[in-house]
């Protein structure tokens, strides 16, 4: 379940400190240390997936379900973007599953 | 189930073409008429949601369950970006629950 070498494991197993707005036994929801929104916050399983094709329908069902409300509640009350980056072409960095919940203000229309 | 005013609902009927790339009974996936990247799909649920909020973890499960075989048989195996525009502050437009697919390309790292 846990990956030695990932840090958002290393966060969940709160070796390595976030500012955390969310967790419960299955998720946890942490804001992004370089925020590229007013609000920028990352959703992550807390079971080590590396790609959402490693992921179980039952853990994204339980995020998805959830997320509006952590939005709603942290500022992004007025709408959000939600992106995951899957791969080299989308520039991940961090190969544990992760939902960036982007907003708090007016985001840019270019949604690339 | 269908709303009668959504372009997206129109589309899964049949009444406005799109270049579609694949459909099952729960949910469609076709070309954005104006894409923002060399490969740009939007997939829809075919059940009309406006926003996540309203979509069952049944809907979600099924669909990113999905996403990454479609996104590879489409252009994307080297990665791809998933977006899902949630109200005003993320400059939604069609109030269908779509999520972008981006890839094909080495997209830009910037996410918003």
């Amino acid at each position: 379940m846990k990956d030695n070498n990932c840090i958002f494991c290393k966060i969940i197993a709160g070796e390595i400190p976030a500012a955390k707005v969310y967790e419960d036994d299955k998720m946890l929801v942490f804001r992004d240390i370089e925020p590229k929104a007013k609000v920028h916050l990352l959703a992550v399983p807390k079971s080590h997936f590396k790609l959402l094709s490693e992921a179980d329908g039952e853990i994204m069902s339980y995020m998805f379900g959830r997320i509006p409300q952590i939005a709603a509640q942290n500022g992004c009350d007025g709408g959000y973007r939600l992106v995951i980056n899957q791969g080299d072409d989308a520039g991940q960095t961090v190969f544990h599953l992760h939902i960036h919940i982007l907003g708090g203000e007016k985001l840019p229309i270019d949604i690339i």
